[in-house]
């Protein structure tokens, strides 16, 4: 039976549920998959964690340079996270011609060139399952399941927090704040929330995917990025009686025009399979020009679903001896031209306060109708203050055009423009 | 750039749409995939489909020796369905060293074991991912993505013909013949739709997926069968009623007792993410000890989706020269013991008519309650004729119990059983 040896690096929370998998299932990977994975050495520097872990103290590594000069280890876990030193020790494990397995998602969405290069001229493997959506197989499923497929369209609900925030605010109709403060104290969000909130998180493995899905290799700084922290219960209701759902998706297309890649919050209608994906689930629509529609749902975070990816990606490096690596238009071929959408196409929910008297809904109608922008829908409420709320869904339009269109309305003193978000049809 | 030559053996839906991929793609396979995958020829008794095709007749062969002992075919595609004459080619193919991928679910999961004995024998590989769910790779998912995961449960939509007629009566409120017509004509069910309505085709991929997902291999004849033929649209509404979706499901359990296999109507609660999936299409629901809950959907029929899957491992096999297959207990040990549940656990669903008098409802509780069976739920109304209908869902109990009891009601007189459907929590 082939043996493989196994070294951790970073016992955190993926860290340590990759060690206990591993650990639990030793007997059963031996027998399923003819393999006998031995985790040699552990690296961490918080030593309460190797305890925790009932880790013997003789397997962890003072430093990096034992893990990688170990001829027993053949694959490095990196699941230290940041940039920094992570990106040190994975460069370290490559050059020594150790295959890596890694969940870290800003580190390989920043810097997989020079990652692959390393691998590469090193012959090395380099795994990244757990870098997107926890224990879904999407990077398996895109590079061997669909591959068949010009895939045209990748559209997910790839952060946990901000779904659980969303299906919270949803739910028990309560405020950003309030959902936030929730989920920080269930340990669905971090104290410091900001990479989940803002996007970033969800935008690194956009970058990731949409790569994989169109064979361009997609930069992080080109994601069209917008948080949930100004998303309303106001709204949320308003889109609730329109049909919609408000989730934060990672949308990637692939058009004539060029690659649209972009993150922010978005209504879809009720009937969609993503809009009925609630709490800390995660899923991503792909349509295949072969396929057709596909979505694949389950846990993106939490240290067993992303343990499974993991591990996953240990017992495949293990149990292949050929190396495979993706095949992007822009890495053969570094100055091919690769055009970045910014400008992109979707149906718009606009909120605005108005005055409540004659000829404000004619005039603002014009505005968007000068802007070329059709309305789908439109409701309207009075309070008592005398001022309406006008909420209007357009039909298919332009980022560019709506932006136009909402200053216009802002800087007449017609309305003023209270929310502006993106309906996926 | 790699070449590898390919034959494709029957043109009808399947094997057209494999061609009709193939045929499109070539350009973008070589950029993609580094791969010039190339048509050699065909084998198929049709000539009107390979005209139709655009397929040139030098390429069509004229005896399956052809094909096999074709130096420059490498991979052989079986499409022609059925066990007779598929069986002798796709044997004669592995004989001959050629990997063969085939979408043929009642073959593989008949002769699994033969087949797979000669394609080790010759050194060939061995592919079916098109044989269970069509464009959905759940078979490289539980291979290479949730290989981590000891399995504990399956649940599927796995066949589109039931789904699309059940959908229909759902949404119509019409009677299984009334909607079978429509599928008929609409081309969703064949003219002979036994193979789908009772059951065997769903049968057939749960074989396949069970002997996967637990590492067991398991006969097809060890699935408890049970078809659509007898739902009626008084149960839809009843259950829906209830919270409930009629789905034919595929479910496979690796308990402590053993394995448990089976594919019939069920209720499941709207809620659960299977309860939305409607028409035509197909999802799979898997249970992993890390991964913990993970559904698959999208199209489990049609030429381009199942195309899309026969050319996946057409990739596949082409770009990875490692054979690799799925291990199993009772392959390595034929007389390994493998124990398979027949009185399996489950809540159900009963409608009876009773006479509407005082008592009876007490005595049919009673029945219940010395088979052990609990009672959940329960709904009564009042016809015009003196009679009532009584619906009754019960707690978790199990199949051999309930049939007793059902047997005790109907014998002793109190009550007419309408309906015994199980509810899948």
């Amino acid at each position: 039976m082939k043996k493989v040896g196994v070294s951790i690096l970073g016992l955190g929370v993926v860290g340590g549920g990759t060690y206990k998998i591993l650990k639990e299932h030793a007997e059963f990977y031996r027998a399923t998959q003819c393999v006998d994975i031995v985790v040699e050495s552990v690296f961490e520097r918080n030593k309460e964690r190797v305890e925790a872990l009932g880790i013997p103290p003789e397997k962890l590594a003072s430093n990096i340079a034992e893990v990688v000069l170990d001829p027993d280890v053949n694959i490095v876990v990196e699941c230290i996270g940041g940039v920094t030193d992570a990106k040190d020790y994975v460069l370290d494990a490559l050059n020594a011609g150790k295959t890596v397995v890694t969940s870290n998602k800003e580190l390989f969405c920043k810097y997989w060139h020079e990652l692959e290069r390393a691998a590469k001229h090193h012959n090395a493997g380099l795994f990244y399952e757990a870098s997107c959506v926890g224990g879904v197989p999407i990077i398996r499923t895109l590079l061997d399941g669909l591959q068949a497929n010009e895939i045209s369209s990748i559209v997910g609900i790839i952060n946990g927090t901000t779904n659980y925030i969303l299906t919270d605010m949803a739910e028990k109709k309560i405020s950003y704040s309030e959902a936030l403060a929730q989920a920080v104290a269930l340990g669905y969000a971090e104290a410091d929330p900001a990479a989940d909130v803002e996007g970033y998180d969800a935008a690194y493995k956009l970058s990731i995917l949409a790569s994989l899905a169109f064979h361009t290799k997609v930069p992080f700084n080109k994601v069209f990025r917008e948080g949930i922290t100004d998303v309303s219960p106001t709204d949320i209701a308003d889109g609730a009686a329109l049909g919609y759902a408000l989730k934060l998706l990672a949308v990637g297309k692939n058009t004539p025009a060029g690659i649209e890649v972009r993150v922010h919050p978005a209504f879809i209608e009720k009937g969609h399979p993503l809009a009925s994906v609630g709490g800390s689930y995660n899923a991503i629509f792909v349509t295949g020009d072969s396929v057709g529609d596909i979505m694949l749902y389950g846990r993106g975070a939490g240290e067993l679903p992303t343990g499974s990816a993991i591990v996953s990606d240990i017992i495949y490096a293990a149990t292949h001896t050929e190396l495979h690596y993706a095949t992007f238009k822009n890495t053969a071929a570094p100055d091919k031209n690769v055009n970045f959408v910014s400008d992109f196409a979707s149906a718009y929910y606009l909120r605005m306060t108005v005055a409540d008297e004659p000829g404000v809904l004619a005039k603002i109608a014009a505005v968007l109708a000068r802007g070329n922008i059709s309305i789908d829908k439109l409701t309207q409420r009075v309070s008592d203050d005398g001022k309406a709320t006008l909420v209007v869904v357009t039909h298919m339009t332009h980022e560019a055009a709506v932006k136009s269109a909402v200053a216009k309305v802002t800087a007449t003193g017609l309305a003023e423009v209270n929310s502006v978000l993106r309906v996926i049809l």
